[in-house]
């Protein structure tokens, strides 16, 4: 992220209103009267509401990919270890920006030309590293031979769900997805669906010797 | 799903509409268009595009309830079994009817009177059904002790994933939800889920026994 306070402050003033009032229902006028800026900054430094709506994007997936190829590139010789770091990348970084996420992960449900590029660069790079990390776990055999793609759904479904559907969360089972507590057990549930439905099962194993 | 032919056709196209345009974008008129009928149907059956919308809400969400409860209420001593029909009627529910419930799983993700609405009914109810699956499956020793709510959270996310993330299925992983296959060979992997992270694994309990 960028210090530009006067730059960092109609960001977030965006995404809190377009979380509220969606996209469309935001004006330019709004966003400047949350900032407390001058509307003329808005244009001056993101020409306008799409190009903030761009800039949320890139900010987003820039960050989300740079944490996952760090967790991707360490040395790690277990590839359950590599995806476990992977988890522990895209959670907290997820838990450190809370209302973009949320606002992301809404907008990419949506068809358009700029979903369609977000799909082919960022999440076409995602598939890439997380296909890698499962292949190489099933050659090693640390995981079950399984279907990638299928096993793909499941970790974004889980990755993502806390996110996209916080509201659910809040009212209706009373889990609060910003605080810590929350991120440090969430992380454990996944792990425990890597152990257990990823990775060969060693007490198992140890019958069939 | 009630029998007028007048009636769904102006569900349907709608469903489509804001599928693609979203809610805001979409007029009354674009309807009418789509649906090959007159705009003064769509004022007399639904009372404006408002109207409409509730009645997606209240058709979809009726009909996921039924599934759920009729499920829940057979008799079935196991509460694992229980879990598993719990699973195959919300995604052959989902499945029979992918547009409506992308369309509804992306709406309730936008906090407003309606959604709230739908949570404390709704959402309650499934809730309700799921702890008491959950909590009489720890007591028979069935499934592992465990936060409720956070089993709740991963399986909500298991199923809802392939709906609201439907562009990045087809797009990034090439797996089509519309498939027959994607429904049988999903609800399999959401039972190898509830057999090995919420079940007590009976292997390992012949290894301490």
């Amino acid at each position: 992220m960028k210090k530009n306070p006067t730059k960092d402050l109609i960001v977030e003033a965006a995404i809190k209103l377009f979380n509220n009032k969606g996209f469309n229902g935001t004006s330019i006028r709004d966003i400047a009267g949350l900032a407390n800026v001058n509307i003329a900054n808005i244009s001056y430094y993101f020409n306008g509401k799409q190009g903030l709506l761009e800039y949320c994007y890139i900010n987003f997936f820039e960050g989300y990919l740079e944490q996952l190829e760090y967790a991707y590139l360490e040395k790690n010789d277990s590839s359950k270890e590599k995806l476990k770091k992977s988890v522990e990348a895209i959670m907290s970084y997820q838990c450190k920006n809370i209302q973009l996420t949320r606002f992301i992960l809404r907008e990419v449900t949506i068809d358009s030309q700029i979903v369609r590029e977000i799909m082919s660069t960022y999440y076409v790079k995602e598939k890439y590293i997380f296909t890698k990390i499962l292949e190489s776990g099933i050659e090693k055999k640390e995981f079950n031979q399984m279907s990638i793609s299928y096993s793909i759904i499941q970790l974004k479904g889980l990755l993502s769900m806390p996110f996209i559907h916080s509201y659910y969360l809040t009212d209706v089972l009373h889990v609060f997805v910003n605080e810590v507590y929350f991120e440090k057990k969430y992380i454990n549930e996944i792990y425990n669906w890597i152990d257990k439905v990823l990775c060969i099962n060693t007490s198992e194993l140890s019958i069939i010797n």
